[in-house]
């Protein structure tokens, strides 16, 4: 099947990086709260970043950075503040920031990247920060990934972690990655971040590249509630560490790097997706059939977007109406005569009408799909073809229960 | 203030209009289920129907209709049966229906108009359908507005209806309305309904163009949960009979009328957003400040439907972040530093960032307004501001309570 396999260490996992995570006092919990992941020489970076028109500081100053630079050695993460909705003092604070860091770092101040996450309109102390940078620098090692991705989480019910490995030019090659979110379900602490790294040498804009169709194929086909935050951040480097040729050019070795990068980001975008708050269950709705996979992909996120059709899942109801009707407001054209659902192995409608099926046992399948084990076997599965076009798509989501509107009503800013 | 006032009647106030509604056996209720609407001459017809792929026959006939005849006589309406995914059947039910109601009440099918709500994927149960039509007939009325307000409901918790009229040409001159939906919420039984009539003699492109502008700013920017149903129709009659000279382009005249048009479906817009299942109070979100009146309502709807703010208004917690952050993903570009934010008279946010402000006062005015009057004191104002622009634009909507997720989670194809 996949030309890659599961590994240990997460963002460490590739060569060449090191990552810490440390409690700084930024968090009134008194949780880990300051992060940072390593390269030990320039790695090329590419990020995708929030599109709102209401952004955190630390994002402007990527998007600058990115631009300016198109390599980095260190990605700089506090949870607790957003440092969003702060103004002139939020940028020099995040400026502020940078530079400490590099400081300590010996390293140029364009060399770093920027992250942070918490409540939106609170700055980021100081204080606590610049006292915590040089633990967190002495103790950032090549075993770190872990104690990063769990200084990067808020709400998060569990932390996220993957690493892949392939061969190139019978060298071992690596991606591993971290993120948090619970979905952009938690308001103030909103907030999708995920870090990437890579020990491959590839070009600049051939990097950039990739990591835009990963994020097209996984962060940006996830929604728990609809809700894009100030700060969704993904930061991916890649350092050249395997000491594999440089891929320059799409071909046979950048589509395998590819789609190993896909497999991560997917990976990390479905766990965001499964804790999203008050979630029982991972849902993932496959369309096929479109005129083109941005019309399968667009449907496919409308679907799992739809409160009814999570509202069906949580209810453990195999409500096939919800989900043509989802389908049918998706904005892409099709004849309803050609619409076929499917949930798990039952045909639920074909040919644009209902079919009769066995509705307990449907039902029992949505039962077993949530009771599963997390990320494993706890995917409930839906399938819809439109037409017989090529198109392809897939999103991810999360079943709606009394529990999203417990945390999102009772959570006080 | 306005050129118009409140009266009595509903559809049948306007001149020349009669109604009925009867109970024919469709629901499993019981109750009231057939729906009539007739005008004693042919009256010019406008429609506004739904954009989904996944359409019942009863809009694809009315597309038919409204583009081969812009003249109807009669609006017939059943509840129950959705008669959506239901294919060459369905198509061949509303056929007969049509042809049925034509007959017995002596007038060309091609003068009637058809509306279905109710379960997706179910006929019509044609037995029950066409037993009913003598009585329907026979019962309607120039009083008979609440009956047939009563007979297109389905989860409504209450029957939306209203009439207002003004003076043209020292004549009196009435629109009167009724509707049905509890925001597109409840799946199978999903659906938005409004049937318009009209005494004023207008040419039928002008019509047309009023009542699709007055569904702009309107029914277009109403969300519960942002899910569009297969059956959704807005019909507007005007036949004429208030006997003042037809109005067949823009000026005054016209536009007094257009005016009192787009106040009736406001006002049966903002009905439905606040019957919206599990609502406890409506919210009216208007935006200032847009480069044009589009972008604002974009702004608007996105604030209204956002899943997070609707959850915070539930929670009485005046959250400006989760608006902010609304605000910022609805697609229309503008610059943060210029953001306003405004709870009631509370200013929350000025220049994009946070203001002190007294934090349980703002949560009293929330707590006073989910206790306020259905539809008269039970509205919560959110006003954002985003530049120096022209453009300005409402929308409407209900917060997001425990109740949305148990009627939704246990509701059973």
């Amino acid at each position: 099947m996949s030309d890659w396999q599961e590994i240990l260490g997460g963002v460490t996992a590739p060569k060449g990086y090191r990552a810490a995570g440390i409690a700084a006092g930024l968090k009134p919990s008194g949780l880990p709260d300051l992060a940072l992941i390593l390269s030990d020489v320039d790695a090329i970076a590419a990020g995708v970043l929030t599109i709102s028109q209401v952004r955190a500081a630390c994002v402007d100053y990527c998007r600058q950075r990115l631009q300016a630079k198109l390599c980095a050695r260190a990605i700089f993460c506090n949870a607790g503040q957003a440092n969003a909705a702060t103004g002139e003092q939020g940028w020099q604070d995040a400026l502020t920031s940078a530079k400490a860091i590099a400081q300590a770092l010996e390293i140029p101040a364009e060399s770093v990247l920027l992250a942070s996450t918490g409540v939106i309109g609170q700055r980021i102390p100081m204080d606590a920060l610049l006292s915590g940078i040089p633990e967190l620098v002495s103790t950032a090692s090549e075993t770190g990934s872990d104690a990063a991705a769990k200084a990067i989480v808020t709400t998060d019910l569990v932390t996220k972690s993957i690493a892949l490995e392939t061969t190139i030019d019978n060298r071992p090659v690596r991606i591993g990655g971290i993120a948090k979110g619970s979905g952009m379900i938690n308001p103030n602490m909103a907030t999708m971040l995920a870090f990437v790294t890579c020990d491959a040498a590839v070009s600049p804009s051939l990097w950039q590249q990739m990591l835009s169709r990963a994020a097209d194929k996984s962060f940006n086909q996830i929604t728990v509630d609809g809700d894009t935050s100030t700060n969704d951040t993904l930061i991916a480097l890649a350092n050249g560490q395997s000491r594999t040729a440089a891929i320059t050019q799409m071909g046979p070795v950048a589509e395998k790097l590819e789609a190993m990068l896909t497999a991560v980001c997917q990976h990390l975008a479905k766990a965001v997706a499964r804790d999203g708050e008050g979630a029982t269950c991972l849902i993932e709705v496959q369309v096929s059939g479109a005129p083109d996979d941005n019309a399968a992909r667009r449907i496919a996120k409308t679907i799992v977007g739809s409160s009814l059709v999570k509202s069906a899942v949580f209810g453990r109801d195999p409500n096939w109406g919800r989900i043509a009707a989802a389908a049918g407001r998706a904005g892409v054209r099709f004849e309803q005569e050609n619409l076929r659902i499917q949930l798990g192995d039952f045909l639920l409608m074909e040919n644009g009408q209902p079919l009769a099926f066995d509705r307990d046992a449907a039902s029992g399948y949505l039962k077993q799909a949530a009771a599963g084990e997390y990320l494993k076997g706890d995917t409930v599965l839906i399938s819809v073809s439109i037409g017989n076009g090529h198109g392809t798509g897939t999103a991810w989501g999360c079943d709606l229960s009394y529990d999203y509107v417990k945390i999102n009503a009772e959570y006080t800013t």
